[in-house]
């Protein structure tokens, strides 16, 4: 398969200029996964090795969150078919981690937040508003957010991804607290209590949240149920399914 | 929606009596979710109101894991829309918590194992891998693996699915110390390192894995991305998509 790289650099800007940088290469067929780019190296009998980045885990359908990735990552992330990447960091990848990302595709969405101690806290309302409605589109998915260690940036959009699912506060702590471990900080907690969900989702009206995961989606699902009037799922002609009222959650 | 109720009660023998106690319910159309039964209570504004179980996380694609559900966690459980639930645990549910399954349509897989402490270590491996079987059939995803506080027995078995997915051990311990923070078991670990995923897959050749959901389950894709002479993925006339090879997983 021949991927044809177009790499562009674009910029969004925010109240405090630069919010996202985006590398954004040629769409691929993600389900040829046949070809050599794509293909993790062959596995040896029962051998173990698969490595997923620092802190990984799955935040929801199509969602993934994690620790810093480096190559001794790549063989694991090449089984998520990764449509995109939300960077937290300002650092720079490596040479190979952004060759990884040219020949699988990975779109990358890059939102610098410098990391900080407490008591100095910065976490930028803005930026991370941003970022969240990276991760609500769609039409990134299977996308993977990262920061340095999976802890604080990630935390907290995570954090307010959970606010927007309407989950309860003390569970979004505790999830928060089960990857901060010892390093969980009383600031990124009430960063995200703080944290005004109606007022992005209503900045978010325009964004196209039109297909889904058939099953199983529960950010998607979510916004089904909460519209009461809905014909929530409609099988279309072509055998996807479309969540008519998905905007809803944009409300 | 009418739900036809039909409650059995069946045990699969092992070399120690029975392992799994089901409950199955008439099988009802999971993309209905206008109906009365399967919608949340409705959401007034902004209110953070689900409560999802004590130490919820999603595992994979269609694939929950948690602590003992309770009433509080109802609203939160419709929105996973589950088709099943193993519960790792002997103690029996209470009278709300079957009803809750009932107007479900939810399906309860009861493998009963005993909590224990060390140094009296018991976790049984038949029973853990009988219970990985009913995790890897996509015919009961959405599917919520519990135990009691979501630590121990519902670790072991998620580590067992991460070895067969071939995690490196350090990851596969990570992720089980994340869940069991100081309540983290040696023996737990030493129980996921000896355990035979390639006896468990072999055992497993006549099960029907033979559809997925059509991005980012990456459990399926692994066995895709295994086996480099398959042709993996094809589109079916309904639109589905058909892992030809996914029975790989099982070799």
């Amino acid at each position: 398969m021949k991927i044809d790289h177009t790499i562009t650099t674009s910029a969004t800007n925010g109240d405090n200029g630069t919010i996202c940088r985006t590398i954004e290469v040629a769409v691929i067929d993600r389900r040829d996964l046949t070809s050599p780019s794509m293909v993790a190296s062959p596995l040896v009998g029962d051998e173990l090795n698969l490595i997923p980045p620092l802190n990984f885990a799955m935040v929801d359908n199509g969602i993934f969150r994690s620790g810093f990735p480096d190559s001794a990552n790549f063989s694991f992330l090449q089984t998520l078919g990764l449509r995109s990447i939300i960077c937290l960091c300002p650092e720079p990848y490596s040479e190979a981690t952004t060759e990884f990302l040219k020949d699988g595709g990975i779109r990358l969405y890059q939102f610098g937040i410098e990391s900080y101690k407490e008591p100095f806290v910065n976490m930028p309302e803005d930026t991370i508003r941003e970022a969240l409605k990276v991760v609500l589109d769609v039409k990134n998915h299977p996308v993977l957010i990262h920061c340095k260690r999976g802890k604080h940036r990630t935390g907290c959009l995570v954090g307010c991804l959970r606010k927007l699912q309407k989950w309860c506060l003390s569970s979004i702590f505790d999830e928060y607290q089960r990857f901060a471990a010892a390093k969980a900080r009383v600031s990124d907690q009430r960063f995200m209590e703080l944290f005004d969900v109606s007022t992005c989702l209503r900045k978010n009206l325009d964004q196209s949240v039109k297909k889904a995961h058939p099953f199983g989606d529960f950010l998607i699902r979510r916004a089904v149920v909460e519209d009461e009037k809905a014909d929530p799922i409609q099988r279309m002609e072509d055998g996807s399914y479309a969540i008519r009222n998905a905007v809803n959650i944009m409300k």
